[in-house]
């Protein structure tokens, strides 16, 4: 957790932090700034200090929210500098990032760098900044990073916010099924009062209002019907109408809007009835789900839980990613992930990990099967929270049930 | 344009470009993929040939809808690979970048490394790639980067999709200005029927609802009334309510929802009345607006239309940018840029840029004040393409009003 970063730093020799801000979110710049989103500028963590942000004078102000010390480029002299270079830019940044290492008493040594940004900016400054100050070494860490390992634990701050995302979230995905169940059927058909097909821009737009009015950014989430649905990242096309007896993924994990932390749930639907064949895999989904969250104790690996899915959907006869390296069909991905400050964080939870339950994650459960050929795909996921005591605590009480009833 | 990328990838001796892909919208991945959002993967153009997308098997069917060749991260053997390396995915990925290479035909030379996605894997893996791949040179591009100068000058296609954008994004302020006339004053509050009082944060969820409506993503616009708007990147605070006579600055610049092309343009309305001071500052600005506009000649130095603005408020008693460099009273930054895939882009429009005019640019013409101490802050934004022609054709009709009268 972030009290963890420190000895984090520590444990990899690294003097210092360098979160370079761009428009894009990024977990690590929230992560340090309490959530504020400086576009332009640079955030900054020596070791043993709290963060410092040096923002361009024309966001100083925002930066100021997040309660940390804010440097304005001016102060250390950032125009003058570029006047200096003849307009270069980039001239400008390389003696910038010294200077800005030295004003957080960083003089030298190994120097983290880590945001999201454009990395052709990144991989042609990094070698500038190697030949003019080889008094650091600023280095990209691969794998697990500081920031990934203090992530998997989340603080009693960042659980509340989580908690409050889950619950409009959940809210979300109620009022969307009562959406489609105002709806009735017309032979295969779904259509509204006026007799309008109900189409999968029809649901996606109405998603996306709801999670505004509760201050959500739906993001590109999926709802996606039949063969659609059988391709787990597929998002599903605007213009096909809904149908009866078809399985439709819906993938739904919003954040707080303006970049913040998530939520992530799955449920298949089948509207007003389901094809026999549909139940069965439902119920081996669901089947699976519950032998995920029997099996889970803290301190396990999580490979393990991945595996009891994939000893059970192999049973019955289903590849697997274990199985079938590559696989399409069947169980194809891992069985969940870690979330937070960005959708998929670790742990993984993949038969491959070497992730291990601890009190504090914040992951998903999620099993599916995956059909496209038979037109469909399932997908059930919840969040879930280990606690204190270390429990599985779902954050995600919606119910699972896959017929959704029409009007009569 | 998009069809000058052989010829940019020649003068720079690229024999071919990557693509990152990530969660993150990022311009030269919708440049190339034509809008797709793959967010695992890589997107590679050879030089001469088009692009080809390798994608998660999960994506392959989103991907396949740029109409580009894609080939599943499976037919080059990533899941084998993966188990090969124990589960190392960073070493799987470093064997992954040479077969796709090879695949598309490209087994040595300069290979121009792009995309928003995170700094520390990317300067982590090109170290190990730099060590595995000797025949590759991978680097990062400074300064105008092959994208930068393709986006410069746009297509029919392109310019069809801003048009769009900038129609819609037009309506919303339309929307937005009827929404708040729609209330009255109650002394110097603004109210509204129930009299209740209206807040920025009423005014943004009217916008992100009215940009929803019209398929646009609003992003992190600004609203920002009083001091706030004389900090040019302040973004309004939800809580504060409305006030006459106070300037609101009024920046909107929402994209294609899920990512895509913007538009750019800023109002500063002031309700009910305005205060000679704002008045008269405001009178300004719009002369500098005009100014610009008269001035501008395709073939001209971008810098020369900062410097006549610049001239003119200098003439006034203004601080500038150049006048007093780091400024933050005054006219504090440049006059404009470029914009598409991004919102801000080449050409830059400051004393110190070095860009120049020509057909096919579009871009912002954006002059402003800024006075904090006294309470307010105004800029005036639209933007503008260079037509075929030469001629400058804005794409932001709305009115140009500062007062904005409320309900009797």
């Amino acid at each position: 957790m972030r009290s963890d970063l420190d000895q984090l730093m520590e444990a990899r020799g690294l003097a210092a932090l360098i979160v370079a801000c761009d428009e894009a979110f990024s977990a690590p710049r929230a992560y340090l700034t309490n959530g504020v989103a400086i576009t332009t500028g640079l955030v900054m963590r020596a070791h043993g200090q709290q963060p410092v942000i040096f923002a361009n004078p024309m966001e100083t102000e925002e930066a100021a929210q997040s309660g940390l010390e804010v440097i304005s480029f001016e102060e250390i002299g950032w125009s003058a500098l570029v006047s200096e270079m003849a307009g270069d830019r980039t001239k400008a940044e390389v003696v910038f990032w010294r200077r800005a290492l030295e004003r957080i008493g960083v003089t030298s040594g190994k120097v983290g760098v880590y945001g999201v940004s454009h990395l052709n900016t990144i991989l042609g400054l990094a070698a500038l900044l190697a030949e003019a100050h080889p008094q650091y070494q600023f280095v990209g860490e691969l794998g697990m990073t500081v920031f990934d390992e203090a992530y998997l634990t989340k603080d009693e701050a960042e659980i509340a916010r989580v908690r409050s995302v889950a619950e409009r979230a959940n809210a979300v995905v109620a009022q969307t099924w009562d959406f489609i169940a105002s709806h009735r059927a017309e032979g295969e058909r779904v259509v509204n009062a006026e007799g309008a097909p109900l189409t999968v821009g029809d649901v996606k737009r109405f998603v996306r209002r709801a999670s505004l009015d509760l201050e959500l950014d739906a993001g590109s989430f999926i709802f996606a019907p039949g063969r659609d649905g059988g391709f787990p990242h597929s998002r599903g096309e605007a213009g096909d109408e809904l149908r009866l007896g078809q399985a439709i993924v819906f993938d739904y994990f919003p954040n707080e809007i303006g970049g913040g932390y998530f939520h992530d749930m799955t449920r298949t639907w089948s509207l007003g009835y389901a094809t026999p064949e549909v139940q069965a895999a439902y119920d081996q989904v669901m089947a699976s789900f519950e032998i995920a969250e029997d099996n889970f104790r803290v301190g396990m690996p999580t490979k393990a839980l991945q595996e009891s899915v994939q000893d059970y959907f192999e049973s019955l006869g289903h590849p697997t990613s274990r199985s079938a390296p590559g696989t399409a069909t069947g169980y194809v991905h891992s069985l969940g992930h870690g979330v937070g400050l960005n959708i998929h964080e670790r742990p993984s939870i993949g038969h491959l990990s070497k992730d291990t339950f601890q009190a504090g994650n914040l992951f998903t459960i999620e099993p599916g099967l995956y059909y496209p050929e038979r037109g469909f795909g399932i997908r059930i996921e919840d969040t879930l929270l280990v606690t204190d005591t270390g429990e599985l605590a779902s954050l995600t009480p919606f119910k699972k049930d896959l017929v959704l009833p029409l009007q009569g």
